[in-house]
Parts: structure tokens; C-alpha cells; sequence
């Protein structure tokens, strides 16, 4: 087995904590390991033969440092995009190399910045999906919903054929839905969210990428390897040369909406995209107050609840304030409406706009 | 004339920027200055015989080395009170002082603390409260109403008798008045805001606390002075025993409200006693977008307004926040709502309990 993580997100939401350089799954939101090193130590009791990470150029260096720790307990190598085209790339090309060295091995496919509580339940979840990979199905690990949550694509499976475990073949993919559907789909029992965490053989994704992505197929032929396939640092040329032609793309929309060998695993773990400053409370918990605090070394609240606080290592007093998003580092200050968590990412916009670049 | 500065406040209102050591009047709000210095330098220009600042223990040095550059232009002498014991022990200990060195001396005894603008206005108000001084009376400083403020106390003057400048006799102080009281009191043209700076000869104001706190006037009554009544070092353990023994009590309650002879001379400066964050925003104006930032390096506000902010040399972003007070040091956060600002101090009462005196 293969494990493939793709790290190359750009954080924007997670500003000011989140950087060009240090974008989420970098910096360590919850304890002191980053959401990245977090991914790693999940699926290395999976004992997979090597990892992958894809990442990009400007966040390659920390990338790295941060894997250090571990390159003694599995080989991890690191690709490097010279600018991010989404996910089918990234995966098109982490699926070439595997290839290579094992045309018919198995690749999971996860995001670096995912939350996720219940490590057995994961391992279990990834076997699962592993068995009906060996089989030829693209396989997608689908999150049994446990609310009607409007922030989350869903996938509709057909539920008829199988036992509880699955796997389902997918009927649709559906994109965010509004709450009055989202009440329908947790009720039908047959929707689960998107989480974008897959698995396949390499030849089966490639073959998929050949039918229904067959310009970055044709890209990604270009591809020399030498000897050893595994020294990758040779690759950055040739991949910055891919990635100049290929338009961005994602693997949902490339592939898995059209391919027609798509199944579902239901997967029962704890699990958040925390897309934006407000999905933390969700994955942390409110305390005695009803606020959630990080990197706070004191809290005193005085009628204040709902607020979503990161505190830089200082005292936080919060005095009759109620859902506010905090968010304090060395050399800025976000004050947000929680129901504007969105938006942060116009503010990392606008930062761009005015050349203040020091804070990107 | 002398003047006298009050400089012994807690600031606790203002915390986290005003801390024990550093209250109100010795940080810099504004402006490099302190809040000291440019009442300091408010009064320099009166020529004034000397300065007596009246402070504490606790603050004495920050206060000597805050007034070290004036010290060359005008002779300023700091008195450290071993505790607090509100405005009237300080200003009995600052007249007999004077009293020794000039018994008909005139004192000007101003709060350190107070926001001033239109610096001509005001020198002019003191010499005017400066001749009826001489002719005898308390002087109390009334500043015109521009506004129905709910936060300050109100003077209410005998008009009938005088021109427009005063002085006017004083019928009654008024405490802080509920919004309809405001509103009466500025439609009548009679009322006055009370900004706690007086103006009497030391005699005047000695007799006073002879009449009507005899206890204090006891207490004063056992200062030795040595040959040079200026070498106040010689002091602190004579201050310190009268200080153990008084009671505190303001001067307004203690004098001023029951003398006779008690008058107010209409003031037209821009003023503010600062009393709370809430009042910043009234002292500085609000920014293109509605709000007020201090020590904030950039400025991205989104749908914002209302809000002051103390961003400790950051950029500050706001997204969607009204009427919010956000206040960034090296050591703690505050966030807190506008109508909440009475209630810091309840924040710092907290931080007393817990016996987290470094963030205080």
C-alpha cells in the first residue's frame, strides 16, 4: 500500500495563523504536532510500503523539516508542485511514480489537513476500501453524517446491494447542499459527505485519467524516469515543465462524478475538513465557558460564549462577547464574526492587493 | 501659582495597556506623550512656581523618570502616597507644602489623567479661575456640555448674577444623571460637567479642610518640615504615618460640596476624563471606516464599524464586527463589547482573585 497526502493547500482560511509559507496543515492548530504530522502518524500503522507527499515549492522546505521525525519509521519523499493545479495533477502524478514501481499497487489518497478522531476506525475504514480497490473499484471513503451540515458535498449511494460495511456503488456526487436538503439526506440514510480521501489501484486511476482526463494523461507520459525511480529530486524540472501546460483540475470532477466503477466505504470516524476558523469548535469543544480557546494561557469570560479564540500563548478576557472569531499572532490581528468565517479569505486578498506581502 | 497633579490613578479601566505600575497616566494612548507629560506640558506655559506631582509608591518611579526631560524648564517635585486615599489627603498634603513655602500661594490641582483639547482655551480658564482665587473663592472647573453624557458628574451654577465668563456660584453637584436628567441638564444652559480640577489659595482650601475634615487637617497638622521645605525625599516616612491613620474621601465630597464660598468658571475646551476605552473613540474620532485603531500598523476592515482597537504595532483585520473594544499587549488580549467597558475593571478584580499579579 501507497499512502499519498497531499499538502499543497494554501491556507488562506486559517489566516492569520495560516501562511503562504505555513498554511494549515503546517502549523499545529490543536497540539504540537502539525495536521500534517498528524496524517502521517494515522497511517503509519497501516505500515504502507512508502509515502508520498505533494506538496509546493514555497512550502516544501518546512515541508520537510516537519517529516524529518520520521523518515526513520517509513520512506516518505516529497514532490514539490511549482504551482498548484488542484487535485488531479497531484494525484495523476503521486499515481506515475507508484506505477512505476508497482503498476498494480494500491494508493490512499488524503488530504494533510483533515481532523480526524478514532485512529481504529480509520485503519478499519482504509482496509475496507483496500479490499474493494484489489477489486477495481475507485473507492471513496464517505463520512456517515451525524447533522444536516450545509458545508460539506455529499455523495448519494445506492444502499440496496450490500451489507452495512459496503462498499456502495455512488448513484451522485452533490455539491453543498442548502439545510433543507441536507435534513433530507441525513434522514434518507443513503448520503454521506465527501471527504475526499480515496483509494484505487494505480493502473485503475490511470486508466480513468487516460479516459476521462486524456490531456494531463498525455502529460504526465511525458515523464522520464531514471534508475531509481526514487530520486525524485531529479523530477522538479520535468514536473515543472507538466505543470506550465496542464490546466487545474479536480479528481472529483475529473474522474470520480464520471467514471462508472465508483464505490463508497462508509467511514463511522470523527472527522472535519475544518474548512475555516469556525469548524474548530466542532473538532475541539467548547470549554466551561462556551468559548474554545487555543493557545491561551489564561481565559477569564465574563457573559461571553460561542467565541473561537486563538490567544498566541496570553491571557484572553472576554467581557459579554459572543460568537467572535480572535485570532492573535506576532504581527496581526483578526476579529471576525463567526458567521463570516468566509470571508477571511478577502482579507488575505486584499493583504495581496495592497503588496502587503509580509503577511501573506 | 502652583499647580498640582494628581498622578496616583489605578487605570485598572484601561487595562490590559494600564497595569498597576503603569496606569493611564504614565502610557501613551495617543501619542509618544503620556497623558502626564502633555498635562505637564499643558501648564508650563503658565509659568507656574513649581509642579508638585502627587503619586505612589508603586508608580514613583516611572513618574520621575517620565518627568526627567521637563525638569530643566519648571522645578517638579513627585510626593509618593504609600496607598491610595482618593483626591482629598493629596491635595492637603500638596497645600500645606505649598502653604509652608507660600501661604497665600495659589494652587491649580489638576487630575494627571484628562484628555485636553484647545490648549489657549485652557490657560485662559485658569487665569480667569487664577483672579477669583485671589478674590477668595474654591474654584471648581466646569466644563460646557456639548452633549447629554451620562458618565459625568454635573455642577449646577447660580447664573443669575454674572457675565457669560464667571465665576458662577456653585447651588449643587450633581451625580452621574440618567439620560432624561442629561438631556434637562444640557437644554438649561445651568449645568456644568465637574472635571475634577480646582483652583484656590492654600490657605482657602486649608481652612476648608479644617471646617469640614477636621480629622485630615489633624493628620497634615503633624508635618515637620526641615529648613528647606523642598527636600520632600525627607518626607516619604512623616507621609506614610499620616497616611496609615486618614481615611479616604474625595475632595469634592469632603470640601466642596458642603463650603461656601465654592464657585465655577465655565470651561470651553475639548475635555474628556477618559474614564473607560468606551471614551477613546469620543477623545481621537473615528477612521474611514468607523473605527478607532491605536498601535495598529494596517488597518482591513470589512463591514465593520464601532469598534476601537489597540492592535500593539499589528495589522489589525476586522470582518463583520460592530462596537467591539479589542485590545492587544505583549501579554493579554481583551475582548470585550462597547457597552461592556465599566467592567474591565471586574477583569482585573478577577486576575487579583487568582492571584495572577503578573497581568496586573
Amino acid at each position: 500500500m501507497y499512502i499519498v497526502i497531499l499538502a499543497g493547500g494554501s491556507g488562506t482560511r486559517f489566516w492569520p495563523l495560516s501562511r503562504r509559507k505555513t498554511p494549515k496543515q503546517l502549523i499545529s492548530v490543536l497540539s504540537g504536532k502539525s495536521m500534517l504530522q498528524r496524517t502521517v502518524e494515522r497511517v503509519i500503522p497501516l505500515k504502507p510500503k512508502r509515502i508520498i507527499v505533494v506538496t509546493n515549492s514555497l512550502q516544501a522546505e518546512e515541508t520537510a523539516r516537519q517529516l524529518r521525525e520520521f523518515q526513520k519509521r517509513v520512506r516518505i519523499d516529497v514532490i514539490e508542485e511549482p504551482v498548484g493545479r488542484n487535485t488531479a495533477p497531484a494525484i495523476g502524478l503521486a499515481a506515475s511514480i507508484i506505477a512505476r514501481y508497482e503498476p498494480e499497487g494500491v494508493m490512499v489518497a488524503l488530504p494533510a489537513d483533515h481532523y480526524i478522531v478514532g485512529e481504529e476506525e480509520f485503519h478499519d475504514t482504509v482496509m475496507r476500501g483496500k479490499d474493494a480497490a484489489l477489486n477495481g473499484y475507485l473507492v471513496t471513503m464517505g463520512i456517515v453524517p451525524t447533522r444536516p451540515e450545509t458545508g460539506y458535498g455529499y455523495i448519494e449511494a445506492d444502499m440496496a446491494q450490500r451489507g452495512p460495511a459496503g462498499p456502495f456503488p455512488v448513484k451522485r456526487f452533490v455539491e453543498k447542499p442548502p439545510l433543507e436538503k441536507a435534513l433530507e439526506y441525513l434522514d434518507s440514510g443513503n448520503f454521506f459527505w465527501n471527504s475526499g480521501m480515496f483509494i484505487w489501484k494505480v493502473d485503475v486511476i490511470l486508466d480513468n485519467i487516460l479516459t476521462f482526463m486524456p490531456e494531463l494523461a498525455a502529460s504526465l507520459a511525458n515523464l522520464v524516469f531514471s534508475e531509481d525511480i526514487w530520486e525524485l529530486v531529479d523530477f522538479n524540472p520535468q514536473i515543472e515543465a507538466i505543470y506550465r501546460d496542464i490546466k487545474g483540475e479536480s479528481i472529483d470532477y475529473g474522474v470520480m462524478e464520471k467514471a462508472e466503477n465508483v464505490v463508497v466505504i462508509p467511514a463511522r470516524f470523527g472527522w472535519s475538513d475544518v474548512g475555516s476558523w469556525n469548524a474548530l469548535p466542532e473538532v475541539i469543544g467548547a470549554g466551561a465557558c462556551g468559548n474554545v480557546l487555543i493557545k491561551a494561557k489564561h481565559e477569564i469570560s465574563l457573559d461571553s460564549s460561542g467565541c473561537m479564540v486563538s490567544g498566541d500563548g496570553k491571557l484572553v478576557a472576554l467581557i459579554g462577547v459572543n460568537d467572535m472569531i480572535v485570532v492573535d499572532t506576532g504581527d496581526a490581528l483578526l476579529v471576525c464574526a463567526k458567521d463570516r468565517a468566509q470571508d477571511v479569505k478577502r482579507v488575505v486578498e486584499e493583504l495581496a492587493k495592497r503588496g502587503l506581502d509580509d503577511y501573506l
